[in-house]
């Protein structure tokens, strides 16, 4: 366990939005010695968060999310899962909520990263500790070197880094956690869209013709931007991931070792070797390839 | 009429891709004392390049090409017009496209730009002079100063200077004609895809609530890249533009004054005042605002 988390309480709030992936922190976080207790997003957390203690909580509620919170005592919060998209008949506005409106309208801007952000800011002002998920559980991070049995040609291995060398060009001017990079050439490059989006446009851009390869030629990069707050926006990716990179012709997909979360390693390397692409983890300073 | 066309032969040959864009070249040309013929690629060229001195051409006829274009004495070309995805049928290979595919081949990745440097340095190894068409016709670049009523608000300003910074930043990495940036976050770039398909990606972050923005937030920011061969690669934008920008809820254009071809002025300025965005040419400098 990191030293952060290591003076813990010993009791851990689990914001839980969409997805598999709040299970396998707080599956994680339980092994690791935590209490955990599932505040479930209503809309978004899914059925099994039944397998833990739990209570649903709805989006706009705020006030009352923090009274229980501490009813349950719980001063250190993990936020989890998907949350894209909130649909406005779950919102539950409280007075709490209406009184950080402002500071949320500000930073609602440009995709989910900017209001995971404030509503960060403002549990930390109300007393609470927010842990990043791989401070709970850091086995969810990527390794270093090939996830599975395929392993990048020397070819990949100049798009990989040039990949890398646009995402730290980009850094500073927050944007771009991934970029596809083929043949030398950039492809495409992510902003507000996200990852998913990205891999289907270089899919048509492949089979409409505007991009001309050979089949398994290029590479996904994905990397965390400098100054990125590592505990609420982390890049993950997932079999999925792996599929859509596939469909894109894509020879591979590299990623920042210990910088990108994989909730499930082993269904990674199985959706990679059964689609013959390769997964790299690449440190920081270019080894573990 | 700028220096390097001052010493001009007097005969144009223009090689004609689709949409008007070949015609306010060849009329400006005209215009500017050069005897213009017309290459007309088949499949590309509009039936109103019969307007003009024509021959018909065939993609992968280049052994054809050099001939005719010896035959009608054009010492000096430009390339001039929409070429996004030959279909098959419309090729007409000859012995000598053949010899150039290696180097057609190596270049024909990462959408047009690369393919259309590899045919202009085949042609110049050939003994031709590759002019780009603001230098047959340099009233169709974008001047400085807004083009027509509407002027950018402060918050655009911020907008906009974010958005060259991305460009400039991108440019050594030879990617990143365009971007979109709104309220200070960069919502888009632009890659192998094109200013069109950014465009309608915007609008439907927008639409499908990915972007929560204010209407008539944001801006269109289009320059040249550091490097580039402004011969053959210069951005345009025209009134379809306007309308895309303002299908995506945007505030206005920047573009680089100068550095932007602009092959509609007029009806670029009532697209954008029956819109009512802006469209602002931006020195180099920055003055121009």
């Amino acid at each position: 366990m990191p030293s952060r988390a290591a003076s813990h309480s010993g009791i851990l709030g689990i914001i839980c939005g969409g997805g598999a992936f709040p299970f396998v922190v707080a599956d994680a976080a339980q092994k690791a010695g935590w209490s955990v207790v599932m505040f479930a997003i209503r809309g978004f957390a899914e059925p099994e968060v039944a397998r833990f203690s739990y209570e649903w909580i709805s989006i706009g509620a705020a006030g009352r999310l923090l009274a229980r919170l501490r009813a349950r005592n719980c001063r250190d919060l993990v936020f989890v899962g998907t949350m894209t998209r909130p649909r406005l008949r779950d919102f539950r506005l409280d007075w709490k909520t209406i009184s950080l409106l402002p500071r949320l309208a500000r930073a609602f801007r440009g995709g989910d990263n900017h209001l995971l952000s404030a509503m960060a800011g403002a549990f930390e002002q109300e007393g609470f500790r927010l842990l990043g998920a791989h401070e709970v559980a850091p086995e969810i991070l990527a390794p270093a070197g090939a996830l599975g049995a395929c392993r990048p040609r020397s070819q990949d291995e100049a798009d990989i880094a040039l990949g890398f060398e646009v995402i730290r060009t980009l850094g500073p001017l927050d944007v771009g956690q991934a970029v596809v990079v083929a043949a030398g050439h950039v492809i495409a490059l992510e902003a507000a869209e996200g990852t998913d989006l990205m891999l289907a446009r270089c899919r048509e851009l492949r089979e409409n013709g505007r991009i001309l390869l050979p089949p398994r030629t290029g590479v996904l990069v994905k990397a965390t931007k400098r100054n990125q707050d590592r505990r609420i926006d982390l890049p993950s990716f997932g079999a999925r991931t792996i599929g859509l990179a596939a469909a894109a012709g894509l020879a591979g997909i590299a990623v920042e070792a210990g910088g990108t979360i994989v909730p499930d390693l082993q269904a990674v390397i199985e959706a990679a070797d059964a689609a013959g692409v390769f997964v790299v983890g690449v440190n920081a300073d270019g080894s573990g390839r």
